[in-house]
């Protein structure tokens, strides 16, 4: 039987490890030969909402297999956030919840993005759509979707329908939302083991605003005193990676996870359009906390646009 | 309150005409201030679909007034197929059954695009889906469109769901499917005010194949000798077309509704190349019966391309 390989985006996050495996358990409750696949490593918090529900992460792919008669992509749609020789492949379907760019086909698929905070909350609806009732493992994978990209239902990208899916997904789970969505989040903002190129790559995004490049690397933790103990360090390496791609400004946004505020690192010669998008003074070692601030796409990105284009 | 307007493509057939106005009618109902518009003239298809049921045609448009806060596509997303200034206006929502191209948006969005033949087919099972009844006049709009983007479920295009939507719609709407779907297909195949050139080009398209570049025009007749009895004044203006455009084959189809055939006159250098790929011979008048093509998308395009490239 034609074999259907579901994945999500590069740099798994947990949204998109959890509803490749929600996604790939539905389609075979509906008759497809499904297989759920990952496109990259799995985080600390992903592998602690798999250890706790007994769930084996997907299989690690770098290409599509010729053995493979059609893809579904979750989570992500955009051609360079996806496996290699994704021109190639046949996709059948996207179900996703992110903005839609650099994605073409030759032919109609099944194509279904919602403006929620995580696909796992369309999927949860999708279950439901198709009479077929979530077990208790997929719901603990799909509400560790949802509290993963929500920070605890505190992100501003997150919906009412994302609420409402997370208390109905930890019910059938049988966790309590804020315990269990502490504890994934803080095995997350698990840091110990992380060099400072660690912190300041694993999860970076460069940026054109106006005619400034913007590099922006964000990290979530339970302590940001803990992460700043090294900042001589920080300093160091990100003066080099300025000098290294000629960005106008690096800004180090390290999330406080149990209070939902960011205390923010910026270097370069823009530095000063931090202090404008957000209306704070940088203090001598060139930090500031936002209060609130957690969203990289939704709160920084937008403001430090503005800053830099007005 | 801020007005959403909703429109299909450009050269407006019967299905982005009724989609229009049905999913503007369900918005409506679920409390959001909707529209409907139209980027082109009303053809008679649609214009009897329109009479039969007692609705108005939608206003013509020809850009996105400042006045609109969020606009909706269906039945087409390519950019190039959409009102002029869609870049300078917020999409809130696709609605679609094509392939997807040429499509980018800022922000997460609303987007629904399924392999099915017709876009009313998906608008239906939205009804469904909000708890909204289809009313006897949208259930005509709906299955009109259905008909005429199926050819009266006869198109390789059709699907099941297509085919179990088209009769639900038309026993709400009041009419025998097939006695009103041939009597819409034949206004529309009514030709009479026609000239040579309104035949050649009022449904005309380009496509490369390989090195060549081929443009396929497409009428549907009910009488198919009734168009071919100007087969001299069509001759004339074809070979003027190829020789401005330099094309080295052009195929006008002439789909015979009644019997789901086609008649197609093949000119131009590459003339060969259709006899191959439908295994037929052209007559002394470089026609040729293509029993049971109906399909420019998935019969003809897709046979001439590998002829041409093979």
């Amino acid at each position: 039987m034609d074999k259907t390989l579901i994945f999500g985006h590069k740099n798994p996050d947990t949204d998109t490890i959890c509803s490749a495996l929600a996604y790939a358990d539905l389609k075979k409750k509906l008759g497809v030969n499904a297989e759920p696949a990952r496109l990259g490593a799995v985080s600390k918090e992903t592998q602690y909402a798999l250890d706790h529900f007994g769930v084996q992460a997907p299989a690690l792919i770098e290409t599509v297999g010729t053995d493979i008669k059609d893809v579904i992509l979750v989570d992500h749609n955009e051609f360079q956030q996806s496996v290699e020789n994704i021109k190639d492949v046949r996709i059948a379907e996207v179900i996703d919840h992110h903005r839609i760019a650099n994605f073409e086909t030759r032919e109609p698929l099944f194509f279904r993005v919602e403006p929620v905070g995580c696909t796992a909350t369309i999927l949860n609806k999708m279950y439901k759509e198709n009479g077929v009732a979530v077990s208790k493992e997929i719901a603990g994978l799909l509400v560790s979707a949802i509290i993963s990209d929500s920070l605890l239902l505190k992100s501003p990208t997150c919906t009412k329908e994302d609420i409402e899916a997370a208390y109905e997904l930890a019910e059938i789970a049988g966790v309590n939302l804020e315990t269990y969505g502490l504890k994934m989040l803080q095995a997350g903002a698990d840091l110990s083991d992380k060099s400072v190129t660690d912190l300041l790559t694993m999860d970076a995004k460069e940026f054109a605003m106006g005619d400034a490049k913007v590099e922006i690397a964000q990290v979530n933790a339970v302590d940001t005193k803990e992460i700043y103990k090294f900042q001589d360090d920080i300093d160091t390496e990100i003066a080099q990676l300025i000098k290294d791609k000629n960005l106008d400004l690096f800004l180090f946004v390290v999330t406080d996870i149990l209070n939902n505020d960011s205390v923010v690192l910026a270097l370069g010669e823009g530095k000063g359009k931090v202090e404008q998008a957000f209306n704070v003074s940088l203090d001598e070692n060139n930090r500031a906390l936002l209060k609130g601030v957690v969203s990289r796409k939704k709160q920084i990105v937008t403001a430090l646009t503005d800053a830099f284009t007005q």
